[in-house]
């Protein structure tokens, strides 16, 4: 039986290949795919979505989310995904547009309509879903869980204390976390340990297929940072983590505990805060990824990529 | 000509006033009413709004809003307006219903086909608002002005730094302050000035109508709290303010200045900060009015009373 | 009888008014000045209370305290007092020179052996006081009151929120707030009613005496920004109001109230938030000027002018 | 050659071990121990450094330091260390008493007067350490390094994001942080890898002297906690990984990494900030612990606890 998800992510270099994996894969039925901001503005993000979409041959619709945080900070992770979010000329223009509907509304009008509870997979920041939370509380009982890419359990990526999708949007990070649903979230603390090495990245060109040489490249393109500031052997594929644990749980260690975001400016605004010893008493819907198999990931990973042209 | 408007509020007992002003008013055309949680909770203010409608002979369309802050918290005001929000025996219970439609889908809809721009008046926290900037900011084209009863440039009194509207939302009022539209806050420094003496109180009973008896019951049972805690000789008519503005500028001094509001935990959360020598020079969207001709005030409210059953 | 005082100050051109306005009181029994950074750096500062003193032809022992900020921020006010924080040239360079005994010391010290209770008038950051306080906390019984210029019931003059002192070292400044002592506080809201009018200054100048001409022309050089950023007929002379309530109370008009300061980062940092309807319930310590009489204190102060060289 | 220290704790059952494993050392040379509040009162920790120094047949000098933090709460960890902070009835009441000299004067004069560098030990909040910078920052020059237990790279113990000391004072934290001069830092990521489990615990006891069964004892009672909330297999000694990196630096892998502490209220409050990446590119100053050996920890101590009485 296949499980229903809506994708709702910021296409960047690593959410290329949640959606590679999730189309390539035979036990997600994807309702859609909603765009954020994130990574790059939400034009090229909305844009790269459907250029991988149409590239992989998939009718997936595309709906358009909203364009910037609730507190309407702009930052971008050009640095990390290049200039337009998407650094693969192989995957050229696309031909399919989004749905006039808002992502929003999709999401509404989708879980409201929908016979089975449903999985939301989101690899960007998380304004979309906070603001289908307040504007729908009702749907809360139509999801399934939130599987989700964002926070640390130690160190962030960008500001000494946060992660990247949490510090775009605190405030949408707070609401999805207040929100009463099961969780799962993969932070920098797991993403870190899922690297793309040469070896690995070898193996995907050694399928020999169009997939493999695309994401190859792009692995390649994604790593530069990483090697410079982190000193990794590749890039970390973070998102698609999303995405293979809803294939292959097994393949992460995770511990339920409660998960708050830092709103606060300052220091650690957009820090997320894990009660891992139930100090606070506050419930727990999170469950926290605190290890990874990345063999396995990579395996899984190369064996998807296979199944695509 | 007449100002087109949309009012967003949560009855609460100066809610009540404002809606009657502008029913009474020739000048205001009202779209519709939205409603927000509040003074009380979203069930009692909109049922609260039907009650006032109904009683009035009017049919001015009612949309129920969000029933939280952005960021979830709850907080009241029933120890000054009662436990329903509105202590009124005589305005019995509604007939009409509120529309399908919910206050943000009605906002957006109605601001994108109007063919002029319209005013919303705000008399409670600023979430449906804020929701609609985010999911549809193409309609700040079409709002004339915000005119909002909110925040405070000296004193609070929810918390010691902070007005009960921002507090209660202060993140959807920072999205508010940020949006390019004119902007009219009518704050605690100037609400304070507006009180109903008991010879005003008076003036309404002597009109022998209905409105003036309601009303004057009204403003003795919201004094309570003034009396005790404010040592004022009477109510603050806090949200009417608005609708006066509208009908009569003339009766408050205003001054441009910037305007934000503090999102961050602590002493000062939910306080609005007023940038009146422009230090931090980042541009200036809204007229705070500094002081009341409180006798005019109360003129305009008996005078627009009369004209009510 | 004479009020035995410490004055704590970071001269600072209106510091200088406060200065001499105690020196040329017979009422007032000065222990000794502790200099803190502030307008501008220690060095400055303590070097123009030297100057000024000396100029005086008094005696009274000067004592350098804390270079910088609890948190260690600095920031200074040199647009406002000049590179050196008294533009003075009159007031020629000190022969004399600080006490061996650093200001924290000296405080301890003094007010361990006073036999009787002993007024601390404090015009700059409240740093001295504050390490003061949590090194001796049992001095708090030896001292009458704390009489402080700082903070603002309405606008800031720094930042948006904050006024200058305050926002110098705000945590400093909570812990004297903290302390359990009566505190006077003269802040914007009053102090911005005490201005050096062309008309007031000329009054000085009139004396005919060294001391009207060169407190006249500091006047003058002083009020640029005033005139500029807030449209004022004249400089504010803000921390010669505590030296002036000592003398004449019956010249402002204060209200008891709990004050404390905003010490988190953001738009607020450094504001002082005052509950004045009691609303937190956590007891009052400090009576807060409210308004001023300003034609009194200008006659106070020429009056005592005229009582030195 | 020995290494000149100052202790500065708040016993405590885990600085009772520091102390002990200090004085057996023949490589430390101890001018002093200064007390902080802390895991009690600070009448508490001072008696009970008394306690242990008596007991130990030592005479180094204790001064009694600041009895609160910086901004003046007060929370305590009676929890963990029983009501008087050492239970360890075989250690009797103090006949020694504190010097008359405060902690802080003790700390100036001893770094002034010190032919050379001296290390600082500290084991609880960070508050006379701080105050001692502000009031003398000449000091810096003559501190050879600060080597401290607190923080946490990950989880916190007294909130979910903050370590007990931190949270203590995090404003003198912060303070010492700010300083040049160089830290080792043992935070509970580490420290909760140095577990006394029941074997280690026995290895203490067969020494067969008072020592052993004294501090085996002191491990079993303090183990409650580590038991119920950690699921621990006994209790963790934090504050003696101080002494033992002082002694054995090698039992520890460090990574040098600015380190900085949320000095704004909320969720972060009091957590340490770890810039592994450099991102902030503030400078360095601070060597993080990363990991123990605890074996060979666990070695060093019990052969230390062997020189005891």
């Amino acid at each position: 039986m296949s499980t229903k998800i809506i994708m709702d992510c910021d296409p960047g270099t690593d959410d290329a290949f949640s959606i590679a994996m999730a189309v390539a894969s035979d036990e997600l039925d994807i309702f859609g795919v909603t765009t954020t901001y994130g990574n790059v503005g939400l034009d090229h993000t909305t844009n790269n979505t459907l250029r991988i979409l149409d590239w992989l041959g998939s009718n997936i619709p595309v709906y358009q989310g909203i364009d910037r945080a609730l507190l309407g900070t702009l930052v971008d992770a050009s640095e990390y995904h290049g200039a337009t979010g998407l650094e693969a000329p192989e995957i050229g223009q696309p031909t399919s547009t989004p749905r006039e509907k808002d992502a929003v509304s999709f999401l509404i009008d989708t879980l409201r309509s929908s016979s089975s509870k449903v999985t939301i997979v989101a690899s960007g920041p998380l304004t979309n879903l906070a603001v289908m939370l307040r504007l729908a509380p009702d749907v809360v009982s139509k999801i399934e869980r939130i599987v989700f890419m964002g926070g640390s359990t130690d160190y962030g990526n960008d500001s000494p204390a946060a992660e990247f999708n949490m510090l775009c949007d605190p405030h949408a990070a707070q609401i999805v976390f207040d929100a009463d649903v099961p969780k799962t979230m993969f932070g920098l603390n797991v993403t870190h340990q899922v690297i793309a090495t040469p070896q690995r990245v070898q193996a995907m060109r050694d399928l020999g297929n169009d997939a493999g040489r695309v994401f190859a490249d792009m692995s390649v393109f994604f790593e530069k940072v990483y090697r410079e500031r982190y000193d990794f052997d590749g890039s970390a594929l973070h998102d698609p983590c999303t995405v293979a644990w809803l294939l292959r749980p097994d393949l992460f260690e995770t511990r339920k505990m409660r998960v708050d975001v830092e709103t606060n400016s300052g220091l650690s605004f957009g820090r997320t805060v894990h009660d891992i010893w139930n100090i606070a008493e506050k419930g727990c819907h999170t469950d926290v990824a605190l290890s990874a198999d990345a063999d396995g990931f990579f395996e899984l990973l190369t064996n998807l990529l296979s199944k695509l042209r």
